[in-house]
């Protein structure tokens, strides 16, 4: 069945790409706030309603966690149930701003696993995707995580959420990898920064994101060797697999060392 | 002779391009730490040898103001002296890491004024370019900076310098950026976050940087309409159209809203 999810969710994602260059193509979209500066388009809207059908039409009894139409769908760890996990505009900020770091996230879990994953970069002209056991991939590239790197030369992505009621927090973090690395990027998109990670063009990737910024990259991420866990607490109604608070992915080499120096300025 | 000086640098910079899309193509070249934590590498230099054995080979009267090769040069403000104040790879950190915002920067400056402006995006297949008084472009179409943004709704670039004793000061500023804005966005490249105001995908980016970062995207900025100015002190011995220090560029209605924040937080 993997094999099978693997190809829908890579035509899916890439028929996904194509709505979202064209809505920019023809400025054809409006923006909304939700709350207060959280941004959604019509695009957002549109490609979810597609990702939706589709996936419905294709595969009836599967469940659909998708940050526009049901983020609050509780996922039962014990399950058995397959569930695709999608984000079908991730970066909607650089999207409506036009910017080029713009992602859809397609993701599928099973039994408390990551099975697939498929992120489609419309703008990069790329498409990242992994399967299970099967490694990871930028269009027909296999993907390796970086390795032998100082830490003092690594190059650390993260992002800042939407409310922003714990900046001390947030900054103590950058002060520290400031301190610690090269330098941080910031590039607007989670799923995009998971795959770099996955690219070895980042060596690491930190912040609180939700299941469906993350299902597909920590996939991706982790089939291309690199480590995939959590600096600090984790809630308890999302599986463990599926669960971004507080998210670090980072080269092999250099987990564990980003990991304490995390860990050391969490309050 | 502006015209010349702009068909010139715009030949040169896809040239150079060139060389550096090779260069990561073959993985052909070494790197170097100049000060510790500053990367340099084989083609930083190679890049800075071509294009100074061209502009000199050319214009054997004009003066040549490098990062790689000229970095000490003092300018006269007074003089009526053409200089060449160019960057082989702004953004080497990315080019080493593999990442694509990477830029060549070609600024021509003379009599007190940025004249040429020439920033070539070789992974990004992006040239920009401007000359005073005549509009800014990417490739063929005409650069135009944000209008009618709200200033909550504004992503702002910055960058981190490679010597980081004043971490407290920068820290400051990113705190009131996310306080009142919509987001951060921290590419890299400073010469490209100039193009990127003038392309009106970012709203503002304020750093300090040297001459040969900012020659040839401030004028870009300006000729799309962005307002170039400065959030703090400038040394005395940079002309003032070629100074860096507390550089910032935002879209002309944010301009005065950002300078207010950044200042109010500045020691």
């Amino acid at each position: 069945m993997q094999q099978q999810w693997l190809t829908f969710a890579r035509s899916l994602a890439s028929q996904a790409g194509d709505i979202i260059r064209q809505a920019r193509a023809n400025d054809g979209f409006d923006r909304e706030f939700k709350s207060g500066h959280e941004l959604v388009t019509s695009t957002d809207l549109a490609v979810d309603k597609f990702l939706v059908d589709e996936i419905s039409k294709t595969y009836p009894s599967h469940v659909i966690f998708s940050e526009e139409s049901s983020p609050a769908t509780l996922l039962d760890p014990e399950s058995d149930q397959v569930v695709w996990v999608i984000d079908p505009i991730d970066g909607t900020v650089n999207f409506a701003q036009g910017l080029e770091h713009v992602a859809v996230s397609i993701g599928v879990y099973q039994g408390g696993q990551r099975r697939v994953g498929v992120v489609e970069a419309p703008f990069l002209h790329k498409q990242y995707w992994a399967a299970k056991g099967q490694g990871a991939f930028c269009n027909d590239q296999p993907l390796a995580a970086a390795s032998g790197k100082a830490l003092r030369n690594a190059v650390i992505a993260t992002g800042f959420p939407y409310v922003r009621d714990n900046l001390d927090e947030l900054l103590g973090y950058v002060r520290e990898i400031l301190t610690h690395c090269q330098d941080i990027r910031r590039n607007g998109s989670a799923a995009l920064d998971l795959c770099g990670v996955a690219e070895g063009v980042l060596d690491g990737y930190y912040e609180s994101v939700k299941p469906w910024d993350m299902a597909a990259g920590a996939l991706i991420a982790t089939e291309a060797g690199a480590v995939v866990g959590a600096f600090g607490k984790q809630r308890a109604e999302w599986p463990l697999e599926l669960n971004g608070d507080h998210l670090l992915v980072v080269s092999a080499d250099l987990y564990q060392s980003i990991l304490e120096i995390l860990q050391k300025c969490k309050k």
